[in-house]
């Protein structure tokens, strides 16, 4: 996959290489290129900004850095993606849909906004949830580590998205490692019983206990099996101690 | 306000130094420190993770190295944050609440889950979206970056926090800068003519407007002035042409 991230601040980008796009970037996975619209500003200050029409606080990105830039390396089937708190919902399966894209292009203001006529560059706008970051290279960076994980051979042995609380549609259940008892605090026994049947239930009960109280929303999205619907039932009936 | 950021790759963290957490840093508004946990591993093979009980994939977060991290340091009034996907929503009125803390703590897993008794030293599951990170360090950036630029004074006069979106409660009006006419792409007259009222009036039709079309859940939370309610009546009737 090809990444061309358009922003002032590339250096911003540097916590990837730490994280599993530096790993997928060494292995030839993913190919990042940065693209700092400065560089492309016609005007002789090289600015890239400039106050709104009708008034307002703020500066706004100018179209023609950005459009030229774009036209700068070939992205003729890329994703374009751009941060907006009325774009789409960045979820599990856009990145999942990304994952399997050839080319993203991410264009990140900072501080500023983007003047309206850029979105005609871009194919996704894209919202991160219903907050206001200072700029779009911190929410580049989730939405890129999300989809990086997600391509093919990239998570080594390390880890595994198989278990992944939203591709199964479930939160997971609790998850304990050694020592059996800390300060007080110990293992449920199950998990020591080395039955693998009884285990299996057990976490599949949590799993569906922790959605049913926390994030009802999911299961409504979910199809559930015969055994998960009894289990379910059950749960419905218990009292909320815990 | 002081934050406290346990986390095996602290160097994840640089990009905030670029950003608007560099400034609050430097103007003494915030005081950022970072603790390895691994330092506090009382293993010889100084190791953070382990199995999990009853099999699986993945490698847990062992409880002993953060309980020994957190009790380093003083944290008695703060709240302590930790990624989960069954946690509450990141959001604006979430960030507004953390900008008045006077100190957060960060605890971020990187591929490793947390043996679930680390979560007796949390007073916040936090979760950013439906979509799975390969570590809570990038998270942990966009919830300091939402929060930090909410402290009164951190953003000076090149930006402002008073018209982002989630504050009014609609979804901002299309902004547009010089020139007048780009390629072909205009800016609407209005917004040209200098006439106070008429700009107001387009801004805030063009806020309900696109609230409206993209995000009409913001609309049931939102409490309408009469001027609203009579321009959201008009819209209602409004053939969806673009």
């Amino acid at each position: 996959m090809r990444l061309d991230i358009l922003t002032l601040f590339p250096e911003m980008f540097s916590s990837l290489e730490h994280s599993i796009v530096g790993r997928a970037q060494n292995s030839g996975k993913i190919n990042v290129n940065f693209h700092n619209f400065r560089d492309f500003a016609t005007n002789s200050q090289k600015h890239v900004d400039d106050m709104p029409y009708g008034g307002g606080q703020g500066m706004l990105l100018m179209p023609q850095p950005i459009f030229d830039t774009l036209a700068s390396f070939p992205h003729e089937k890329a994703r374009v993606l751009m941060m907006d708190p009325a774009g789409r919902r960045f979820d599990q399966k856009f990145a999942e849909e990304l994952a399997k894209e050839e080319q993203l292009v991410f264009l990140c203001g900072h501080y500023e906004g983007f003047d309206e006529r850029i979105k005609t560059l871009v194919t996704d706008e894209v919202s991160l949830g219903d907050y206001v970051l200072t700029g779009g290279e911190v929410a580049a960076c989730v939405m890129i580590d999300a989809t990086v994980r997600l391509i093919p051979d990239v998570l080594g042995k390390k880890a595994s998205h198989e278990d992944d609380s939203f591709s199964s549609g479930l939160l997971e259940y609790p998850q304990y490692t050694r020592p059996e008892e800390f300060r007080g605090l110990k293992v449920p026994e199950v998990l020591m019983s080395g039955h693998h049947e009884n285990i299996r239930k057990w976490r599949l009960s949590e799993s569906l206990r922790k959605t049913l109280r926390l994030r009802p929303d999911l299961l409504e999205k979910y199809e559930l099996t015969d055994e998960e619907r009894k289990i379910l039932t059950t749960l419905e009936n218990e009292p909320l101690l815990n």
